[in-house]
């Protein structure tokens, strides 16, 4: 049996996604800046894709930016704004739980002169939302706050971290929430999701920019999407990652509820079957697409290489920081977890695709593995 | 009879690219950052395609970033090579025929306090050697000048250029003649290339850096590429592009012969059938896969959308500047041409897929096109 649960990394494409790639990589292959029609279709494509993606964000057609990524998208909004409000300040908010592609453009930011603060979260990973209302002053230009968290699964209050943001912009990263929940929009000026999260393509992502926001610019060139992605778009694999966008948009209430089924389902059997564990994701405010857990005097890399022998496919942290070989997770050392907790963390993230059935087969495996360290300890 | 020769804007992607696209997107789907075998297999497929790559650009596997494009591949190395020089001086110095993702960034980095400096060039659209010469500078720290011209097909003198660089850092955009000609690379620090311009997928692009060459990163994030461009690697899309470089590259001299035959071909049936016509291209120096044409006394526009009746795919300059509608052609412009010259210009670009006898009949529907247009005027 295969199991995928690295959902939180990367999904497994649909396959209408893959069909419409090929559609628009074999047939309609024009570039949409061409005046002849095989331009025009492309640009056909691109509309049906924009409306697709807008639909399912919540915003208005006309407020959505391509980007190549989910990681393009953070740096446009965030670096944006930033160069967009520096005449009025320098201080810049955000969390300690963000996404590297939001915590390193801070930190290019601050080389540039610009002041970031970093707020504080609690065990749950949950944001502190009083030093984020004490912090918020006339010479904060941007507030950069998460959604949905990807290593702890932990929904921020954003709409109502928003609704304190005074002059400043408010960029939140969506990228784990898109196609799971509603995306929260009330007084959020910037949202950033990404295609290969939604079993879209890779290469794809997009900022939603509310119409009276104006950032500038990041990579330019041809004036493309309107002046704010300049580029030859990514046509065929935009098209694709609208179809996933519409597809995971209409089942969204019904994929949400089955994932939570078969996350709690895999939280009980550990829970009951496994001695010294920790859940580390919220009891509330969770999202139903990740649980993390701690198996204690385990490690967890140990853990996911002895479940890959078996075909199931889990995560310690990130993916996206595990290039950074060694180092411990950094939202888990912002929740507050000893090294212990942190060392023995694996995080399962589920998408409609998975099954109770799945989920006995990994709990059986899961029992083995975790039984096997403790027993003849780490084959370090 | 469907003639493309649109190929300077998009190519049609070979559909053994097409192939392992598909591959990567519903089979071996992981993160490269991934720990587990999916991840490694996702890693390994990056691996050959940056073999592939660097291969046919002709540098070390170790000196290849994956972009999402050409346009993001010149943001990267013009705005990092800024940054990097910016304690020793400010001057920058590219060509005004460009394309507009040089020159954009140079306008943006102008903004930011950098002194900009744009060289001549002469009719055929060769870059004026004396002015850089005299231009070149202790304050100068970057130097960019494309290999060739997307509107004319001039070949620029770019290892002559780079020769006179001093301590500057070398960029040449080589997206027009990558996959064609063999890439400059002596003195040369950086060069930036295109996927979906032979013939490989949409959203892929790569700067090759030289290894003892530093720059700063622009898209910052969770690490990839070496922390030089972070976000989930496109793995689908970028062994697709390795396949597309290893194609053209391993056909590149038997290609080019055949379009220079092909252009050949085109240009004296014009010259032999049409009057009052003008060839912009240059004589010697050019690219085969280029040729501009003015009809004089004609509308470009209205002469691409006659062929476009008969299946013919032209352009009236390069794409990237068509979404500023009316705008003239800063390249024709640079090159002293006079408006009639410009306002009848059209770029055939070629690929290896072209034929002779796909020139006949263009020849045929060409002659057709311009005479009734002059004989009936503008449709405007």
């Amino acid at each position: 049996m295969f199991v995928y649960l690295d959902n939180s990394s990367t999904t497994k494409q649909y396959r209408e996604v893959t069909d419409t790639v090929v559609r628009y990589m074999s047939e309609d292959f024009g570039n949409p800046s061409s005046l002849h029609h095989l331009g025009i279709t492309a640009e056909k494509a691109m509309k049906n894709a924009r409306n697709q993606v807008a639909a399912a964000i919540g915003v208005g057609d006309n407020e959505v930016i391509f980007t190549s990524c989910g990681t393009e998208a953070d740096n446009t909004a965030i670096r944006g704004a930033a160069y967009a409000g520096r005449r009025r300040g320098k201080k810049i908010i955000t969390s300690r739980i963000e996404h590297p592609a939001v915590l390193e453009t801070f930190k290019s930011l601050e080389e540039e002169g610009f002041i970031p603060v970093y707020i504080d979260v609690d065990k749950e990973g949950m944001i502190n939302m009083e030093q984020l209302e004490s912090e918020i002053d006339d010479e904060t230009i941007l507030i950069s706050l998460m959604h949905v968290n990807n290593e702890l699964g932990t929904i921020e209050p954003v709409e109502e971290a928003a609704a304190l943001k005074g002059e400043a912009l408010f960029h939140t990263d969506a990228v784990q929430s898109f196609g799971k929940l509603e995306i929260p929009t009330k007084n959020v000026d910037m949202i950033s999701v990404s295609g290969h999260k939604i079993h879209g393509p890779k290469g794809t992502g997009a900022l939603a920019v509310k119409s009276n926001v104006h950032i500038k610019p990041f990579i330019v060139g041809g004036g493309q999407e309107k002046n704010m992605r300049s580029g030859t778009e990514n046509t065929p694999c935009i098209a694709g990652f609208g179809v996933a966008a519409e597809m995971t948009h209409s089942h969204r209430s019904a994929n949400i509820t089955h994932m939570d089924e078969v996350r709690d389902y895999l939280m009980r059997g550990i829970i009951d079957g496994i001695d010294d564990v920790r859940i580390n994701s919220p009891k509330e405010h969770y999202c139903a697409s990740v649980l993390n857990v701690s198996f204690l005097g385990t490690r967890g890399e140990v853990i996911l290489h002895t479940l890959e022998q078996s075909d199931i496919y889990v995560s310690t942290g990130s993916a996206c920081s595990s290039n950074k070989k060694n180092s411990k997770s950094h939202v888990l050392t912002a929740a507050g977890l000893s090294d212990e907790e942190i060392e023995g963390a694996i995080r399962f993230s589920f998408s409609d695709l998975n099954t109770i059935e799945e989920m006995d087969y990994v709990l059986d495996r899961l029992k083995d593995a975790v039984g096997s360290f403790r027993r003849l300890g780490s084959f370090r």
